[in-house]
């Protein structure tokens, strides 16, 4: 495809001299281009159709990289890519060595900060701010954050801190009623009566001058005025929930009105204290096929550009997931399910419409998420909890401090466990083995397959203790039949003198090098949280052990396992492959695997002692 | 003292039948036994005063415990223990084995749900309500927060959550105007508005009727009316920030008015949708040193009732940390600190009111503080984040995401890392090390002394990356002087085949106990994550390793030792002692050492190898 100015823009200065004319192309082929690159490399589509504009017309306003302009969560980032130096490069979008499907402070000095995990542009646009504050340099920062990400209790925590303080510090509130899916809670609702309300502000700005042309005595009517000014006044400028919180106000715009936004942006601009703007956006702009199923089109595997999608994606490990969970609460009317703004990806669509009374969708919470199944647990229900592992780690504390210290029985299923592939360092699933293992009384299982993570589940439906049940990202990776067994681990011997040990997804790739190598026995653990004595007694007569962790070394199983055969006076060879002190980038899970010495060749060399 | 009504409560319905006169002398009663105990046992003493009435109030219209009623942190629970049951024993309160200073539910069924950290309970008292709402049993669960939790952003997403659902629960916000010093943020200003309009509800609830008298048809005025009419209504419906988010809002209410306070909770308990009962009470209530100065009462040692607090309190590591923050702040306009609402407990005061425009107290809101950090170090800055161990749990995701994966030079300051004593199970700071290692990128150092800790910060004054500084709760515990020093590790050596290993405070009791072995050598560890190679090459020579850590076992040093070891082919023997598995109860930190193999006693026998 041609195009024709958007080729030509090699820095943000270039758009601020262009015709209207000019610059309604270039959105056009920023859609264009967004669109023929998500349809090979797959990504963040709908949210990065919708931001167009806006982010053209910041761009036009603000002087990047000086005026730091942040993206919260960064999936809405492509355009802001496109603009800043790095279309010659677009098509090489989330792969290995490739530009980052988010907002990468080492690919640019436009992107002045990471993103990935969503809520957190607010307080790190403030940062940055307040770091030029202090120094006396030139330019300030924005955060652009969705109404989404607007759920999450940190961007609150930061509008608070902000509120209170007189500075010009400028919040772009990205507003197209989604996060995910359909956004939820009191806020979505809040936006949708500010919203409909569509000469909402002209009123305000009416009402406000008749306020104060009441004059303070007069007649019966006037008199009233008077005792209810003070009131009016404080409900009208407090009128909604961003006012309450000491920010001046802006909007609603239409966030596709190219000059109603550089407009009220410039409006900002010259305001003397914080300003939130809120800009209605609608995800899948220009892309009818994402226009009409935004959740759908909100991230996406390749597809053909004029079929849209395939819905006849292949059966995932959180499908499985969600189809027991669906089996389980048919028989126990006590289960059901919490997610934070992630129904779909957690497998737990079909649940929602089998139980839409069970399954509780709690924005992008996952703090409150942790706490609230503690709360059911306690109150007798079986709550089950969806989640992402890069995204459960928003919730240490919560699933120390009122889970484990009261026992609760709370089952978090763990979704995206290991590699996550191309979305890169922010996504991966490679810690919760390491933080869940620091707290006392969770118990935590690993299956491998789809089979294993069914009979897994089914077998701990009266659960009387925390649980974490953790599976991958995606399909099965190999063809092993590995069934679900009740024990802490199974053996698959060889009479070998030398021990591989694994969980999860990569016992797939353990056993291969196992079956090629022969002549050692593969110890596949099912529970990996707390190691088993009977696992530990065991690996005592191998003369070698070889452990294999899809995850970090720092905290592993095989740093405790190391530990307690150390204590019982173990004297042979120990080797530990595993993610040690880096964050792995995009890459194909394959990719990954071969990088950090899990692919089925580099287990066989290693297991061969090479 | 005699306790003529108090002592005859066994159970919150004896109060039900109360008289008025009866009631003013139970409220008196329990402040008396508050300040009789606490001025004994230290504790929290003035927002406990601040909420006897309310407590009193909640258990007349409420039926604990088949109404759950959860107090938010539980540091205002100790009216609530003694109505129910607990006062024959609450002379032992956080005393070893005694009753809790925070809600717990293994001492009675009236605490429904642990407590200890903010801003949790109103998503706990609302999955309580719904797992009671799925299985049709009676009762409710109420959330009895602050204003201070408000500022939590788990708070926030709780409300989000529950405004969208039209169910009948209730939140009562105990708006003292304080978190722990004085509340700061743009809600407290707000809630600061609310208070200030004193009939505020009277005159919205005849202004409603008034909107809803204006005819649509009429003369210029009412045209004028009827124009804006749905304007109004959205502006005064949902003028304050809990009615936008959803809530039916009632109050504000003078929360030491007994009366008062259960007409509105009666109004409360009958209405249709969530509801927020705004209660303003005065930390300290009816002890006028409390009152006077809320911030110093709020959690204090043992004093003397009619002389109040000794101010002259002894020197502490938190002392030492915030003068050396501003000996740092003196020569470097970059430095700048971060506190969650707890700048009288880190040692910030004094930094305070030197630097008043270089600290930034955030709130409660340690997600926030990370990454407003991270962006502060971003944009330039200096910043040193001063926090509680147990609370820097909440920002594990923002120390992994925001500050690690960027390699930020922000310095977290970590206070109360180890044994805390009488708080107990939800305050210790025993997990930091291990949560903290499970981070690339993190450089951990664990100083002992005051010395070494000033040694430490001053020494680290233009970090690159980012660094945790721990230091323990209170004052040195020995006479030791454990100087600075820049290597990973101090040898103390005594031409021993067998190697004490340890760090940080616990030094001092490792140390007596070497001295008093001989032939043991002593590796005092002064950066503890990364474990350096430089420990291990040094460690391999020994036949014995004794390693003991003030923290828990699973992702400890001593494994990460271990494991480092055995991949190097170490077959000596090796003993870790840490706190494996379990979570400390409250006893003072001495009792804590030895009820966990760390007094100087059991670390010679463990040295001598019995």
């Amino acid at each position: 495809m041609e195009y024709k100015i958007l080729s030509k823009i090699e820095s943000p200065e270039n758009i601020k001299k262009l015709s209207k004319d000019e610059l309604d192309l270039l959105c056009s082929e920023i859609r264009d281009c967004i669109i023929e690159t998500v349809s090979k490399n797959g990504g963040h589509l709908a949210s990065n159709l919708g931001s167009v504009e806006l982010t053209v017309a910041l761009h036009r306003v603000f002087s990047s990289p000086q005026d730091a302009i942040l993206f919260d969560v960064g999936h809405q980032s492509y355009a802001h890519k496109l603009i800043t130096g790095r279309f010659k490069d677009f098509s090489t979008l989330r792969k290995y060595g490739g530009i980052s499907g988010f907002m990468n402070p080492d690919e640019s000095e436009h992107d002045p900060y990471i993103s990935g995990h969503s809520s957190n542009a607010v307080s790190a646009a403030y940062g940055i701010y307040k770091a030029k504050a202090l120094s006396g340099e030139k330019g300030t920062a924005i955060a652009v954050i969705g109404d989404g990400a607007m759920t999450g209790g940190m961007a609150y925590e930061a509008l608070n801190n902000i509120g209170a303080d007189n500075s010009k510090f400028i919040v772009i509130l990205n507003d197209n009623k989604m996060s995910i899916s359909k956004n939820v809670g009191a806020l979505a609702r809040h936006l949708t009566k500010i919203r409909s309300k569509s000469s909402y502000h002209i009123f305000k700005y009416r009402f406000r001058r008749f306020l104060n042309s009441i004059p303070l005595i007069g007649n019966s009517l006037f008199h009233f005025f008077d005792r209810i000014k003070t009131l009016l006044k404080v409900a009208v400028y407090h009128s909604n929930v961003f006012e309450a919180l000491g920010f001046n106000y802006l909007g609603p715009v239409d966030g596709h009105d190219l000059e109603a936004v550089e407009n009220i942006l410039s409006i900002a601009k010259k305001q003397q204290k914080p300003t939130l703007v809120h800009i209605v956006t609608v995800k899948g702009k220009g892309y009818c096929n994402a226009e009409n199923d935004p959740g759908s089109y909100h991230g996406v595997s390749s597809f053909d550009v004029q079929n849209g999608i395939n819905h006849n994606k292949k059966i995932t490990y959180s499908d499985v997931a969600g189809q027991t969970l669906i089996s389980l609460a048919n028989d126990d009317d006590k289960v059901c399910a919490i997610t934070a703004a992630m129904a779909d990806g957690t497998g737990l669509t079909e649940f929602s419409k089998t139980y839409p009374y069970r399954i509780f969708d709690v924005g992008i919470a996952e703090e409150h998420a942790v706490t609230f199944a503690a709360g059911l647990a306690k109150g007798g229900a079986k709550p089950y909890f969806m989640v992402y592992s890069s995204f459960l780690q928003r919730s240490y504390d919560q699933l120390l401090h009122d889970i484990a210290i009261q026992k609760l029985p709370v089952c978090i299923c763990v979704d995206r466990a290991g590699f996550v592939g191309e979305d890169g360092r922010t996504h991966q699933g490679l810690f919760d083995v390491s933080f869940l293992s620091t707290i006392p009384d969770f118990t935590v299982y690993s299956p491998a397959s789809f089979e294993e993570l069914r009979g897994t589940m089914l077998s701990l439906k009266n659960i009387t203790a925390p649980t974490v049940i953790r599976y991958p990202r995606g399909c099965e990776i190999g063809d092993y039949e590995f069934t679900y067994s009740s024990n802490d681990f199974d053996l698959f011997s060889n009479n070998g003198e030398i021990a591989a040990v694994s969980y999860g997804r990569l016992s797939y790739n353990v056993m291969s090098a196992v079956d090629r190598v022969g002549n050692v026995d593969f110890i596949k653990l099912n529970k990996i949280i707390p190691v088993g004595d009977e696992v530990i007694t065991h690996l005592m007569k191998y003369k070698k052990i070889l452990i294999f962790e899809e995850g970090i070394k720092s905290g592993s199983v095989a740093e405790k396992i190391s530990a307690s055969m150390m204590q019982k006076g173990f004297s042979g060879e120990m080797s530990i492959s595993a993610v040690d002190g880096e964050f792995v980038t995009a890459a194909d899970v394959d990719t990954q695997f071969g990088l950090y010495g899990m692919s089925v060749e580099h287990i066989i060399n290693k297991l061969r002692g090479n």
